[in-house]
């Protein structure tokens, strides 16, 4: 019998953030692809689009002008998935089968740049150090309003991911419940907090930086790492590698370092398929319940869709839908892609 | 204050299958949409098509041919993300961070139809109860193989739903692990029984048959409906109204109920946009691990991506990934529209 090698034969990889699993089928990246094309945006973008409702001065659905912004503006969302008004609601007898509650919540849009045609691997340093700002104070004052108990910071990229409007942008959801993702990750950090006494994400870090295999690139204070577990096939999430619990605990250090990774990631990104890579990215980090929270760890994840090209994305369809999600290629062969990549943008090569 | 109302005001609710919530936003459907449109395939397909590697006596990838099958035609798949060979491997004692464990299984192809340009609402009644005996004889034969403990029976339609060839096919994929979203399933299962003594998704549905706000078409044997907690815009779920944990234990008058149940459905599905209607759908049943499993309860997935056209789908993506599933109408809506909608199909109006 053959013996198990991990970079050939179909196996399964287990996510502890989330206790789930991953299917991993290596050889399967060499089947040849016959089905959907994504559609290529490469029309060079102006600075200033005057259709953009994201663009400064410009005027929004709900009939407001935006401000001549010249770093980052945030607004409500004119179509927010939560809203604050108060609902009277009585929790009632009703069987386990038809359990529903209101949901309160604030729900943001924060404009990167006034730049329409910038995205985070061109923009320079310091506005990605104020964009982190802006997250930062958002957590602090979304965090302090009294019925909210966690704010979700994030960004869609790319048509293919449902994003609108290319103006760089990404949103907050900020609600007075954890999230199910964010509920099932806390159970995990937790649990392991008791057990340990320490930290999962700053345990898992250790390893991987003495394993070296999943590792894409570092700095002083932050590491961008293909997790082991990971689903998506250029999966990465970057972490700090000192235990925080949320984004205002970044020393001003921190925040430049977390900027310049920020930066050399987007770039590598930006430079797989010489596209403007598309992703959903975002951030985890301690609720704002009032809680000190010591088993979080500030961490944020990439999920791009992208597979084979600027134009073949993962479909996470039936298989993954009803069963698990599957991959490809293993996270060591994407680490290794993504760490060979230049860090010049090639629009400047 | 506001009285809650569930119709009007965003909310979570609960899925008791697999212990997870879900946002609802039923205001958000207003939302202008900006962005990215699906191509429309309305290209009329042969019959046959000489390029297509499902038709009958044509030949695959792998090079063979074939047979000129008549009714449904069932193979490996040539690039499966599992496969049959044993693998050794040995439990070490790595950190929870690295848990990777090799996966046996067989996954294959079955062709609905000789016909390519058939799909199931176009089918007839005896073709499609043709189909639900193939997929009866596949989980007995998979499931009779040694090492496997689950036959995954599903069906991507569409391009946007990852399918590479129009042809009428669905896949088994066959492993000897539970995955992941059917362990989540079966330990819901599992936990109601012991508590109920009783069927989880029996007693749901006699709750729905009693509220028939969700119900969009029944016969004497099988129900569609939109569960109270369905993520997708115009998701659904078929149940049989007899307890029955697996596809092999239906009677021939409920292989012809399912079968009338599944064209009824599919017919209103491609009526809803006039469009072959893209979707993911799936069957969960008993593990074939040899145990009785009388907490399970047989019943099939529609997770349809579209939400407001053939061209306008729901994406899933930031604050679905990072926080949890979002849907922009209610359950209750969505229902009421595929009751109304005609069960004759567009095409033939
Ligand atoms: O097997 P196919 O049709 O080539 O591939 C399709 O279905 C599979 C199972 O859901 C997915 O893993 C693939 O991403 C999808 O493109
Ligand atoms: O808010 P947007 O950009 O209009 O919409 C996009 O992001 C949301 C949050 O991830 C999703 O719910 C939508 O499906 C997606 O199209």
């Amino acid at each position: 019998m053959k013996n198990f090698d991990i970079n050939e034969d179909p196996h399964r990889r287990y996510n502890p953030l989330i206790n789930e699993w991953v299917l991993v089928s290596p050889h399967r990246a060499k089947r040849p692809w016959q089905g959907q094309n994504e559609k290529i945006h490469t029309d060079a973008l102006p600075e200033y689009d005057p259709t953009c409702y994201l663009c400064p001065g410009n005027v929004r659905a709900n009939g407001e002008s935006n401000p001549k912004y010249e770093s980052s503006f945030v607004f409500e969302n004119d179509f927010a998935a939560v809203k604050q008004q108060p609902i009277l609601f009585e929790e009632n007898s009703k069987p386990t089968f038809f359990k529903a509650k209101p949901e309160r919540g604030i729900a943001r849009v924060v404009c990167f740049s006034p730049r329409h045609d910038l995205t985070l691997p061109e923009m320079n340093l310091p506005s990605i150090e104020n964009i982190i700002r802006t997250w930062q104070k958002e957590y602090t004052d979304l965090g302090s309003v009294d019925y909210i108990n966690h704010v979700q910071i994030f960004e869609n990229k790319g048509s293919v991911m449902g994003c609108s409007n290319p103006h760089p942008h990404g949103q907050i959801w900020a609600q007075s419940s954890l999230p199910t993702q964010v509920e099932k990750t806390q159970n995990s950090l937790k649990a392991y907090f008791e057990k340990n006494q320490s930290n999962l994400l700053q345990d898992y870090l250790q390893e991987e930086l003495k394993l070296k295999e999943r590792i894409v690139i570092e700095n002083e204070r932050f590491v961008a790492l293909v997790p082991f577990w990971a689903i998506w096939p250029f999966e990465t999430m970057i972490i700090g590698k000192r235990h925080v619990t949320k984004i205002t605990d970044f020393t001003p250090e921190e925040v430049s370092d977390y900027a310049s990774i920020l930066k050399r990631l987007t770039i590598k990104y930006d430079n797989l398929f010489e596209t403007s890579f598309p992703y959903s990215s975002g951030i985890h980090q301690a609720p704002t319940d009032g809680e000190s929270h010591p088993e979080w760890q500030f961490h944020m994840h990439f999920y791009p869709p992208l597979l084979r090209s600027a134009s073949v994305k993962k479909f996470m369809v039936g298989y993954e839908m009803m069963g698990e999600a599957q991959r490809d290629i293993t996270p060591e062969k994407s680490a290794a892609v993504l760490k060979a990549l230049p860090e010049v943008h090639y629009k400047n090569k």
